[in-house]
Formats: C-alpha cells, structure tokens, sequence
C-alpha cells in the first residue's frame, strides 16, 4: 500500500517557505532511466530532498538514509522520468478539452449530430467554436461544405478547426460575418476552398485563408484562458507528461503562464516558443527569459511556420502531391524572409524551431541553417519541427550544426493511409524517417503535436519502436526500418527533450541535482508488449518532488462526488 | 560616520535565501512617520528584520535589541518615510533621460541649436526623438512650426513631445513619412495644427492627432526598454523615491518591470495602472495581479484619459477658454464610453484612475462615479488624476464614494501664469484646490507627473505647503488658502499615496511590519524653510531594508572614475 505524502510545498508568490518542506524516501521501485550515454540504469528507491530535487538514487544494495521525514512505499511499482512532450499546443490543448471536439467523429453525418446537439446544449454562445475535424477520417474525399454545416446550425457563425489546425470550416453565418464572398482572393500563403466552377467560397479555409475567419471570433476572456491551462495541466499530468515544448505562445499564453506560477498553480514545465519574432520579442525582451519559477517556465525562442500539413496539402513538396497533380503545396514564408526571422532570432540568442513538414520545406530549413551557421556558431540547437517528409537525399544534413529534429511518432500511425495517397512510394522512404534521421546525428526527440493527436506519450512510446498503430496495423510496421528501439524511445521523450529545450541538467532524467520529476506506471516500460504499453496506466506523477497526480485519489474524488448526489 | 551596511539579501529569481539576510539596528537618527491618524511619529532608531521589514521603532527611551547583525550610525541625521510619487510615467521618464530633453530652454533659438547639436551628435539615429518642449516657457504665443523644425535638423525626420505630452511636434520629413498634409482630417480626440488660412499642417499635433506621426516612429528595442527602467529607477532613487503610481503601463513597460523583478534588479515599488482596458485584461487577465517580488510590483488597475491638458487647451472646461473663445477643449471619450470602460475595469474588481484636468471633465467623472457606485460598491478608491480645474460647486462630491484626488503640487507653481491666461479668476478658485478638495473628505495624494516635471518630492513637498515657486513667487503664495499643512503633505506623498494604492500596512509607513522602506535626509522636513526643504540632499534610500542609493558612495565611484581617465 502507498502511504501517502502529505502535501507540502506552499508556493506563495514565487517564493517557497523552507519550513514546511521535507526530505522524501521514494522505496521498493523498479525505477528506468537514461543515462548520458542513452543507456538504461535501474534503481530502486529516490531520495528527494528538502527543495524538490533528487538527494540520492538508491539501487538494490544502498543503505536507505535515515534522516527522512516521509516514506512512499512504492509497492514494486515502475518508475519513469517525467515524459517530455517537446512539440505540442498547451492553450490548444486546453480549449479544445473546453470547446467542441469533433476529432472522435468517424463520418460527416455523425459530425453534424455532434454539432447540432452542441449548439443546442449551448445556447448562449454566440459562436459555436470548435476543433478536431478530419475529413480523412470520415472518407470523405473533398472538404466539407458550408452548405453541410449550415444544416447542422444555420443561426449562428459556426467555425471549426481541422485536426492539424491547417484548415478551418465555417457555415454560411459565419463567412458572412468575416465579409468573405466570390470577391474575394486567396490570401498569400493561403487558399479558400471553392465551390467547383465559381469562386464562390465553399465553406473551408486553408492555411493563412483561415485568418478571415478566424479574426472575427470573439477572443477567450482572461478567465477562461486560465481555465483552459489548468484543464491541459490536468490532461497532462493523467497522462504523465511532466515538460513540454509550446510551440507557438502568444502574449496572452504568456501572461496564462506568468499567473499560474505567480499564484503557485503553475505544475508542468512549459519551454515556450513564441508565436513569430513580434511575440518572442515582447514575451522574452533582449534575449530569452531565465528560468522561472524553479525551472517551471523559460521563453526559449521562437517557433516560425515555414508550411501547411500533410493532410490539407499545405506542406510544401518538390514534387506535385500524388493526388494532385500540379500542387506542390505553400510555402509560407520565402526563402529570404525565413533566413530573415532566423537570424533575428538568432541575434539575440533566442532557439530557433522551424516547422517544416515537406521536403521541399526540410531542404529550405536545412539550407538556411547551413548559411546562418557561420555567423551564428556556438551551440543553437536549431530545430525543425515535424521534419516529416524529408527527400532521403537530404536525411544526412540533419547531423549538422547541432540540428534537433523534433518529430511525432503517433502521426505516422495516424497519417499513414493519407500519406501514402498524397505521395508515391520513392518519397515515402524519407517520411517520418526517425531511425535515418537520428543515425545521421541530429538529436531525436519526440512529442505529440497535441491536440492534433492525444498527448499520450505511452501510445508515442508504442508507435515510436512498431511503426504499428493502435489495432496493430500494418501487422509489419509501416517502414519497419525507420522503427527505433525502445531505449531510444524513452530517451527521446525524456533526457532528448530536455536537452532540445536547454534543460539538460535540470529536468529530463532520474539523477541526483535533478528535478524530482517522476511518473509511477503499473508495468515495465521496457519489456510490456506494445498493446500493454498503450494501456499502461498512469499512477502517479511527480513534478519537482511534488506529487500532481495521484490516480487513486482521483477515483476517491469521482467515488465521493458520485455519492454526494 | 555612517558605517557602511554589506548589502545582502540576494534577490534571485523571486527567490529570496534566508541565510544571506540579517538583522539590521540604524540608530541615533531623527525619524518621523504619520501614524494612521495622520499625526506626526518621532523615533530615533529603526531595527530591520532579515526579511526587510521593520522589526521595532525605538524611541529614545527604549532599550536597542542585542540580536543585530549590522548596525548603522545614523549621526543624527533625518529620517522620513520613502516617498511615494501617486501619478508618473517610469517608462517615459526613463526615455527621456535617454533621448533629447528640451524641457530646460528657455526659447525657440536655444531649442532649435539644441536639437541640431543633437542631431549632429547622433549621426546614426535614424529619427531624431526628445520631449520637454514648452512653447509657454518660451514666451511664443503660438505652437512652434515644421519649418521652425526643419531649420534645425531637415534631412532626418524628427518628432518631438509636448512637455505635458498632449502635442507632438514635427518637421517636413516626419509629416511626409507620416503621409499628413492638407487632406489629412482631424481625428476624434485630436487637431492637427494648420497653417492660418489654410488646411496645410504646421507642424504641431495635438492629443490624439500626435498618433499620425507617433505612430510612425521605430519602437525601441527591448534592450533600450531595459535601459530606459534602469534609469527612471536611478533617479527616482537619488531623489528619495521608494514607490510610485506608473499612469498608463503597456505591456512592454509591464515586461521590463517582469524583468526587472525576474533578474533582481526591481528596486522602487510599482503600482502599475494600465494604459486603457486592452492592456488591463493583458497584463493583468481576469483580476488586478497579485504583489509580486515582494509587493515591488502590482498591476492594480487601468488609466484612463477623459481630457487633454490646460497647456495644450486640450482640457474640457465647462466654458470656452479665456484665450480661446469658442474653444471649450477636448473631452476623449463621450460620457457612454468612460462609463464602459469604468464599468468593464470595475467588473473584474480593477481599480480606475481617471485623468480629468478640465472642469467639464472632472464633472463627469464624478457623475460617472456616482451612477457606478450602486452597481459596484465597496471599497473601490476611485481616482481622480490631476483634478486640476474644478468647479467650485463641485468640489463637495470629491467626498464621496471613497474618491482618491491623486494631486501635482509642482504644477500648480510651474503652471500658475498659463493657468491665469487660461482662465478667468472665477474659474482659479477650483484650480489646483489641494485643501478644499482634502477638506471634502477625498484621500489627497501627490505625485509629479515625471517626465512632465521632475519626480524631485522636496520641491513638491514645497509647493505643497507655500504655493510658491522656486523663485518663492508669488511672495503670499497663490490662492494660499489652498496650501495644505506640511503633515498633510508629507502625508500625501507617503502613507496616502500607499492607500491610493491598496498598499496600506505594506509601505508608506515607518511601523513594525511593514517594509523598511526610508529615506535618510540631511535637515528636518517638518521645520526646514521652503528653501531648505527644496534644496534637501537624500542621502541615503532603502527599499525593503536594502540600500539602494548612497550619497557617499555615488561621490566615490564619481570621483574614482574620475581618477581613471
């Protein structure tokens, strides 16, 4: 049985009262983690000490300290580094947990029912907003229409986000609130879907289009930010991510952040990455923020879009998309322009991270990373984000300059029947090329570009060694080849992740002088099969020797509330 | 001699380590505090805890702790309160250190040769930027013009402020950047000064109109941002200024202060009010934010204008200006908008400052004060910025609802002959009505209005009590019977001022528990002549038991850097 460790710390304004804290004895584990050399060490009992970090990581032979103020029995338990997600949308995450989510919804009909009941659950919200839609996953082979969503809620403007956040629905309502009609061009690095044979817009805006929507929605009150963090806190911590990259943090993501830690509810650690150059420089002024709150938040720089995604066939190709001859995506930014913002950041020190999901996108970043090295040296860690489909030509210049590719295993399992229609089998062999990629030298990390996908770094852990989805699909693994082992795996969502985000040495692994940073799961990381891995349950999670999660105090909660009514 | 206490505590990261600190006995001093009764306190040796608060206030009789670590001999000297500016600008006091100030000529040729030597000076600015100009102080009956401008400098563009900050001035090349000329209409809330018997500009811009060329000037960069907080702190400290009321913080000066509090190096208190409700919701979300770093820094509420200045005939007077027949000034804001933006600050429990110089204004926002007090009761301290020109029939209404007057002292004596060309004698008896409005039963605070007026408090002090200038004109003082005691004074520029502020029982005074905030003064404020008191040397400042400012010291480093060269 676990006895329970009373909870301690009391973080009033930022500063944290020595008096009230303890020196924990964390026994009877079976604890993983990576070393600097990405192999395994065991042990099986953490000393915490007083100020939330590890004292003493105790194998089976240590004698157990006897200045201890509390014992946690941890009952043979599995004991994990605290996941590192390094590449999701934590305010995504959260609105889209307080917003309507469609990303469950498996036909266009069934789409309209979810909405309609939303709308009508919802009566006072002048917008139905909402996110998750994949036409993909219906089978539908076009984007929806206005028309469709129009039978779902025709009274009020109804906007509706892609899964991969690339696209955007709107109803009839909504279109004529934004002022958008057949007059209308595509913006650059934009394109609104048209009805055939018209230019009458059809109902979705991709890429940039999505802004003349998106720009007339009501922005979220303070207090609702706020609320979203704390629900994405809540998912994150279930699901035993304890760090994360945030990529894309606006000022008011910002100031979300700066209150939670100033009022002591700020619990995962966030390495932001700002929303362009503007914000970096506003949130992080002349250079990136310290390390705020006990290593709980950092502006580390700025995350710059360089195309769209896949699935709405904005990423940009060197060839026409397989399906669509004669497309070959958006770029987003030109060539000048992306070495332009780079080196503003650089300038100042800010890290770089560049989403790039194409290979003609890969072989740009990769180009102007070459160029901006020589004026730019020293350790940058530049990153590209997603580095999706890379032409295999290009895979060995991810071993230079330091690069981190910083990539999603959980979209290979999600994407693969799409990716396989948007491209022929030659450019399959550079897509999501995480064994290439890493054997060429570039630091490998992983995330869940949630909540496009579900920050379950258990099913990234599953995906990221099979190449095999949740139903075991396809029974081989898709390009077995590019499958990594499951050491590299786990360092890739923990001690990779913290080094991609200048937190080595910090956080990221179970060491003495590190964050007491730690997730308690029913099984061996290690030897479960990949069907037991995804269904590992999350017993408890530890952030800087504080215990967040604790799975049976929360079926205790649900348990009284139940019996309360 | 004062021996020299080791400075202490540091201040990393909001984190603030016990062991460093120590107590602290500064003794043999002439201490003077206002007790909650607005009494005179005498006491002759003040102990500081570790935590930077006063331990005990001794008198002479009291017997001196033996638990002290570090003692002070204060020989004999002075010690009041730190003082509390109720109404400046730290953001643009601090620029203005930094770029052109124009407020010491004295005339339109020493103005244009010291912005040409300026410019010649600074080759590489690409604008030419400085504040402080007062045509008043130059004896021209009108604004100066673009051409007068451009003698001086012509071939970058230039803009310069108002020293009030109402109007902005500008040559050819910044009204061309700015793309004005004679088809350019006056926005609403400004006036763009023409050329007599025609449309063209003149090159000056009043109150809303200056965003046609402001907005065209290059932002600073965050580092000068930095820079810019280093000095306003700087000089505020030199002059014994622990706190002060910023009237209208962005979020990019709410940054540098987060900075600032983040590196350690916040040193004077700030109750931030923000410029407008945008920038409240920003930086503060959904409620006023907590006292951060050690209550060094509060995002209390927001600022809002509802009229221009006297000088500029921006302020809304009830009648035309006697100068300016037909000219009744400028209301900002129509009485629906001010009552919605007070409405939507006090919603969410933010404090409102209104900026009401004009009787006409300072009518509305009293009625606006009154209708709202139903809707959002309690203790809301309502401010009144400035409240320059009253009407004397209104004057009574300042006692209710808990009204704060948030009062300039040094522009009344800067202001007094504009102010009688202005207006009417009538009209004078409600201007700069320090004890009739104290007298209704309003909270009186003082400030300066820095960079308008230096943050000197001694030469507000001074005006405060004589209504006479520098030069001691006029000899009987102006409107004397608006002359408030010298305790009421004091008063207003300490305990008052932290009130305003819901800082009571933090700072303002000199009492146990609260923070050990004091400036050391070589003569007696309370029986000083005016003279002596303007001519007060600070010797000393401590906020929060830490020295920040020696007197001593800074002749040291000048005389050894002096040395070096």
């Amino acid at each position: 049985m676990i006895r329970l460790v009373p909870s301690i710390l009391a973080l009033a304004a930022g500063c944290w009262s020595a008096a009230a804290a303890a020196d924990t004895l964390v026994d009877n584990i079976q604890g993983v983690t990576i070393d600097e050399d990405g192999r395994i060490d065991n042990f099986t009992g953490l000393v915490i000490g007083d100020d939330g970090r590890i004292r003493e990581v105790l194998d089976r032979r240590d004698k157990r300290p006897r200045d201890i103020d509390f014992q946690v029995d941890g009952d043979g338990r599995f004991v994990i580094p605290g996941m590192i997600d390094s590449h999701l949308h934590v305010m995504g995450l959260g609105f889209a947990a307080l917003t309507l989510d469609l990303s469950d919804t498996n036909s266009l009909e069934e789409a309209q029912a979810r909405i309609a009941d939303y709308a009508a659950a919802n009566p006072g919200r002048r917008w139905i907003i909402g996110r998750g839609w994949n036409q993909v996953k219906w089978g539908l082979d076009r984007f929806p229409t206005a028309a469709e969503l129009d039978a779902a809620v025709a009274d009020r403007p109804v906007w509706l986000e892609r899964v991969d956040g690339h696209a955007g629905w709107a109803n009839s309502e909504a279109m004529r609130l934004a002022g958008v009609g057949a007059a209308t061009a595509d913006p650059a690095g934009g394109r609104i879907d048209r009805v055939a044979g018209t230019r009458e817009p059809a109902g979705v805006f991709v890429d940039a289009a999505t802004e003349l929507v998106a720009s007339k929605v009501p922005v979220p009150r303070p207090g609702d930010r706020d609320l979203a963090l704390r629900k994405a806190q809540d998912i994150l911590l279930r699901m035993g991510v304890t760090a994360v990259a945030d990529m894309g943090t606006t000022i008011d993501d910002w100031q979300s952040y700066r209150r939670a830690g100033d009022g002591g509810w700020l619990k995962v650690r966030i390495m932001a990455y700002a929303s362009g150059t503007n914000a970096m420089e506003l949130i992080g002024g002349p250079a990136p923020s310290p390390w705020l709150y006990r290593d709980k938040l950092r502006l580390n720089g700025v995350k710059i879009y360089l195309d769209g995604a896949l699935g709405s066939r904005g990423a940009w190709l060197k060839q026409p998309y397989a399906d669509d001859p004669g497309n070959t995506g958006l770029p987003l930014l030109t060539g000048s322009q992306l070495r332009n913002l780079m080196s503003r950041a650089a300038l100042d020190r800010f890290q770089v991270a560049v989403h790039a999901i194409g290979d003609a996108a890969n072989a740009e970043v990769l180009a102007a990373v070459e160029e901006l090295s020589d004026t730019y040296a020293g350790d940058r860690r530049w990153r590209i984000e997603h580095a999706q489909i890379v032409d295999p030509a290009d895979i060995a210049k991810f071993g230079e300059h330091g690069i981190v590719a910083s990539m999603q295993p959980v979209h290979q399992t999600s994407d693969r029947l799409m990716a396989e229609a948007r491209l022929d089998s030659a450019r399959l062999e550079g897509a999501y090329a995480w064994r290439s990629i890493a054997d060429a030298g570039a630091t490998l990390v992983f995330g869940s570009d949630a909540p496009v996908e579900s920050p379950d770094p258990f099913a990234g852990l599953a995906a990221a060694f099979t190449r095999r989805d949740a139903d075991g699909q396809p029974f081989a693994g898709w390009h077995p080849e590019e499958a990594v082992s499951r050491e590299r795996a786990l360092s890739a969502f923990t001690s990779d992740g913290a080094f991609a985000g200048f937190a080595e040495g910090r956080f990221g692994r179970l060491v003495e002088g590190e964050w007491a940073d730690f997730v308690m799961i029913d099984r061996d990381p290690l030897l479960a099969t990949p069907d037991e891995l995804r269904a590992a349950r999350v017993l408890e999670t530890w952030v800087g020797g504080e215990r967040y999660y604790s799975a049976a105090e929360a079926r205790e909660s649900a348990e009284t509330r139940a019996q309360a009514r």
